[in-house]
């Protein structure tokens, strides 16, 4: 950061996102066949298909998500400050996820809205080999726009980060756009996570000129990363985000992380899991965590990859896509 | 069953009580002290508390619950036919509930109410131990009335099963009393659980005036019968509910349970659980559940006892107070 900005940011990170209730239930392989659904993979889906798919599932446990806020959380568990901002309305689920990320210790402060779809869901269906079937009804999360991005919580962070999701919507492409330009404006970083491999399909060459214009930092799998410039092979890709962003960091699961920038490059391992794998959603949110939390307290990038691979691991280790223990203590375990 | 009745049952069991969902969380012993909760208990929470408790809980995860609907849950497990009578708000919680209790093969055709209260919820508060200290909000249920008890059902039901729970509400009450008029005019069976001993202590006299009446059958475990008869010692309590039911089945936690009635006396170890008991809500519930279907499938009261016994091992060997398997496989495996 530049001696220029208007002050010692009060947040270290902000993510825009969607507010999302993930409701899991285990379901045997017919059921993805009978519903037509790709296993692993994430759709988006209207009302009426998330009634049709919620009335088939068994018994359902409903528990706070979000890709984006996810990363908040991770970071705030390793003692950094953060705040989201993201789309609910005034009902029940939008109050559930008001309090989980406000008692994480996460700035929230978007007003809910109070008319239009209800909040966001994400329907997930855990088949026998703990694979994951995403079905996210957007609800409310989808109607977010310019108006809704706080000006001077972009301009009091370090770091905006975006979430790849919000793409899916032309009025919250707005919002990320201005975002971004304040966060300019101010001389903060912007960060952007390319979220899902349909998603970088849809929107290739927006996702392109993000990068090539004021994305400082991207965060990538190795999917999303050779969709993106659509290529076959990791390195070919390299090659290229090498041009278009300050740092990229590039996770490729059990494989570890690659981290680029102008200067450095980083080939960090897996971190290893406590017990089994038993769940990998939230693994690239929670490396995002533990990267953005490095890169806003000075770390230098090898160290911040390291921190999000040992984030990514713990949150692997249990269901759910949050930690379950303050990441800060893991964290000084291996950092000192 | 006496040959009397109006025609064969379609349904083995039908509950009533309150629909709750429980939101769990995490929290260390210094959180019971400073909002003055009694580690372990069932306390019942109007609006403002539950609200000023939430607000103070860390992030929680929503799964459905309530003594009877576990019951339900639990036979519909074994194989049996269960209906659910209990009273949701039309608000995303009532959804949830619906949604779970119905895909687990649970009948549950109460209306939602359209106004008054919202649905009930019971904030559960984990310690590092594993106790559970329980803070219930009733809401929407507590304002269940004598027409919220479809007959149709009750006449349908081999048994009706009350909550005791049900028994702080004196429109509930009444709803309770027009349920066991209609069973017993049916020529039905009406079983009693005690719920809780604070409950017992609250509604003494009533209990042993139900028992003295219309219920058949009592579920109580050692503290509630103990605080029923105002006695110290479990065998002076036996001694007096031989005289008050046909049948009572006495839960003891480690030390199994003893079931009575006029011609019969069985002593029943506690199964052993598959692993560590995690947790222990919902074991009582569960038991009910083996018993009833027991009960309702003409088994002798012996293997009624370990029916039960076998559903409150499963259910406490995990997190949440619904059993995660089919109970019908596990209890094939001991029955044969």
């Amino acid at each position: 950061m530049s001696g220029s900005s208007p002050g010692p940011p009060a947040l270290d990170v902000v993510g825009i996102g969607n507010p999302l209730v993930d409701v899991l239930s285990h379901e045997p392989d017919a059921f993805l066949d009978e519903h037509g659904l790709v296993k692993g993979s994430m759709a988006l889906v209207d009302a009426a298909r998330a009634h049709e798919l919620y009335e088939a599932m068994g018994p359902g446990v409903e528990i706070s998500g979000g890709s984006a806020a996810n990363t908040m959380v991770g970071i705030a568990s390793l003692g950094g400050k953060a705040a989201f901002i993201g789309r609910v309305r005034d009902d029940q689920l939008g109050e559930v996820f008001a309090h989980d990320i406000r008692s994480a210790g996460v700035r929230f402060e978007t007003s809910p809205a109070r008319e239009g779809l209800p909040t966001g869901r994400c329907l997930i269906l855990v088949t026998p080999d703990a694979e994951r079937t995403q079905n996210t009804f957007l609800g409310a999360a989808a109607e977010i726009g310019p108006e809704d991005v706080t000006e001077a919580l972009i301009r009091d962070a370090q770091v905006t980060y975006l979430e790849g999701y919000l793409f899916d919507q032309p009025l919250a492409k707005e919002a990320f756009r201005h975002a971004a330009r304040v966060a300019r404006g101010a001389d903060r970083r912007v960060a952007l996570t390319l979220s899902d491999r349909l998603c970088v399909d849809r929107h290739r060459d927006d996702f392109r000129a993000l990068l090539e214009g004021p994305v400082d930092v991207l965060f990538a799998n190795e999917r999303e990363l050779l969709s993106l410039y659509e290529v076959a092979d990791f390195d070919d890709a390299l090659q290229q985000v090498l041009h278009h962003c300050e740092i990229a960091a590039l996770t490729r699961s059990a494989k570890g992380s690659v981290v680029v920038s102008a200067d450095d490059v980083h080939v960090i391992d897996a971190y290893p899991v406590n017990g089994t794998v038993v769940d990998t959603t939230g693994a690239g949110d929670l490396y995002a965590a533990g990267f953005l939390y490095g890169l806003t307290h000075g770390y230098e990038l090898g160290r911040c990859g390291r921190l999000g691979a040992l984030a990514a691991a713990e949150v692997i280790s249990h269901i759910g896509a949050r930690p379950e223990i303050a990441l800060a203590d893991a964290a000084a375990a291996i950092l000192v």
